[in-house]
């Protein structure tokens, strides 16, 4: 694998509240997923953040999540299935219209916070968020975590997948990724984020805390964007994946 | 003129709630004006509606509102410009998902309420409405009152315009409605809502309160779908367009 | 036990939706599960159906509900604890205010929807709900299902607990309600329910689908608001319970 | 006058999002305005800033607004009086349990945003301001601007008005604030604001924009929270007042 992908989220202010540097994170990523209003991202800011999405060549998602703006999207809720995918629907749609008045329009679809992990076990919500994007476009990817649950069943029904990893974060021996409880779920040390960003990018492998190397197959790496000094560290993963030959670019293709 | 459009607003209930008939009034009306989640309409709504619209042969319509669900859209709202334009953008293209999952697309857009009365008259908010429609598609006829604000800002900026009638509303010598704290701001008998609507459609005219005929150029009937007995008003007046030999078809054309 | 007390749920609309006939109700409980908000009940909403209540002298109790109004409050949250804790405090306080007003004060606690259910088997959420109480007013009684683990951690808390039972729901053997998804879950002929109610109030049991009697140790009998022929229903609870020699009146003493 | 009371709006964060350093500003104000989850503050960021607040000291106050959580509160929304004194009342509520469980209670209300500067001159929202207070509690102090219609209709209705000043807005020759268009409508030199502030506490007056010296009858000055080196200012505020000699307390008394 020569080339990889960068993604992280944005737009996810809401109203007079702001959230991470989107202006600034639009220069390091190659694609956006933009909040569509459920648990973050007003209309005015996903109109803002397509057309500088789109001016400056970045690719747009929708980063689509739980109707929770009190929790921000990052607790699991017990929807009925229909429910949760006119959830998801309605929010590709609300951002394809911004998308279109900036000139493209949605090229991928990943859930957010607690949509994302419950997607990748539960089966029921996995399906209604495969059962959006195949009603609304069967040719649009799925950005998620390789091996999830989401990850099966979208292959198995014939979406794209894009597997997603996260450099920052604490991998398990089986691929998963160590609870944000314990205390090595995270990497703090940016050299070692760049390191295991080369890695994955280049061998499609990670170390695991236990040492051992595990497969992680993926064409994205997430930047989490709303981390103090979130801007600093995205563009020392771009620039170490590039001064280790790798080309940094959309997984969509070029647009 | 030989044929005219009956539309109805639809989709207004939101989870639990409902209103109006949504399904007898798909029988009745040519172009459904459908919620979109703002201050009415959730996205399972929207779903049910659009699916049922469509199998029917109905024409759907954006009705695109303030956000303001706790006053049903109700009451005027002091907008920034660029916000409700934003936020008529985010509505037009979720509806737009839900219209492309049953295999059709958003036809038309009609503002409802409060943002209705107040584009009618305020040439910011009107402004914000048309540039929200230009955005998205040019093509895209809106439906409002003639000669309001709205309807010349639209006309001037190269829009379809579609004149919209109220068979069962008093009107002024000078073609506006009664207001709704007059006593004669409704027409109560069916028999004379029936008798207006086919005369608006055969002569573009309706009876003021003060008896003079005053021109009212409409292509659409709009038919109240909250009120008691709504649905068999709907029916009576479709029958005596007929029976007029008028015929009751979309305004967009044939689907 | 020669009284009983009646509940219902009410002020569950919403702006310009309505749900259930809350005049009518209150004609027939003795106590009124208020809206607050979260899942239902706008604001003047609230402060119309307390005024009423305290006018017919009818208990109001804070209906207590998830952040949800898309979803009635029917769909399980993953709260963290310290948020349910404060959003019930929330909703209570907000209550208390139009209680205020109408020359009363909230006088019971009871969970609604998914938050009853889940309060009844997780430990988490049943804390929260408790904490919240004995924060606001330990000497306010919690209206719940009597052996539930909000019943439990309410009582070792020290907090007075109020049993209910539901006279046109199934039992199980083991104290628990049928399943709604069984064809059994509920009684609808509205002899069967009355003298349900009776053998609640007047022996403290209930006979189970399979038969058998069930201790049923309840002060109060939860009337359904919101379902067809809900308030004739409710007039015959009401009658029957009377014609049975019990007396119907608020669990909380005389107002 | 001898005293003067500092206060600033605290508590406008809205789940994941923060706004403004409420731990900071506790430790200059006297009076804290809580945002009562309306245009802003959950549940839980209003217990946290109670608890802080009753901590160090400080009065709260409920800073109601209208519900507009996606504009802030800053757009006016032309309610129904009935439906405005009901938010309102519900917000007071709601803040009086976190107020509660602190140990104290609601101490006054000032209106927020678009709220505040419709009610100082729209009688029918400064009625449903004043009918709220007065349903809640008489006794309940009103913060607002001196002349207002706010002002002059809460004093004929028998509730103490408290005024307060801004001293880093331009003032007009007839006491208004400069219009925020204009360029001369804040003050942006510390030592500037300082020198203001003093004088309005100590001579109940202000230099407006023309030189001229206007009557400025205020026992409370109110502080930015939201702006850079609000706190700094805020600082230099209370320091330069006390320098002056003059003590800054509450205007609701010592608690």
């Amino acid at each position: 694998m020569s080339w990889i992908d960068l993604n992280a989220d944005l737009g996810e202010g809401f109203g007079a509240w702001r959230l991470g540097d989107d202006d600034a994170l639009l220069d390091v990523v190659t694609s956006a997923n933009v909040a569509c209003g459920f648990h973050a991202g007003d209309p005015s800011t996903m109109h803002r953040v397509c057309r500088t999405a789109v001016a400056k060549g970045v690719v747009i998602g929708a980063q689509v999540g739980y109707r929770d703006l009190a929790g921000f999207g990052r607790r699991r809720i017990d929807y009925d299935h229909d429910e949760l995918r006119d959830d998801i629907l309605y929010q590709i749609g609300a951002l394809e219209a911004f998308c279109r008045v900036a000139g493209d329009r949605v090229r991928y679809v990943k859930p957010h916070g607690a949509l994302y992990n419950t997607a990748a076990v539960d089966p029921e919500q996995a399906s209604a968020v495969v059962d959006a994007v195949l009603a609304y476009d069967p040719a649009l990817p799925v950005l998620c975590q390789p091996g999830s649950e989401l990850a099966s069943q979208a292959l198995n029904r014939g979406l794209t997948v894009v597997g997603e990893g996260f450099a920052d974060r604490g991998y398990l021996p089986d691929g998963r990724l160590v609870p944000r409880s314990r205390p090595d779920a995270l990497v703090h040390e940016p050299g070692q984020v760049v390191q295991r960003a080369v890695r994955m990018a280049a061998d499609g492998s990670v170390t695991a805390v236990d040492g051992s190397a595990v497969p992680c197959p993926v064409r994205s790496i997430c930047l989490h964007g709303d981390t103090p000094g979130a801007v600093e560290l995205g563009r020392a993963v771009r620039d170490g994946l590039r001064a280790a030959g790798l080309e940094v670019r959309p997984f969509t293709g070029d647009r």
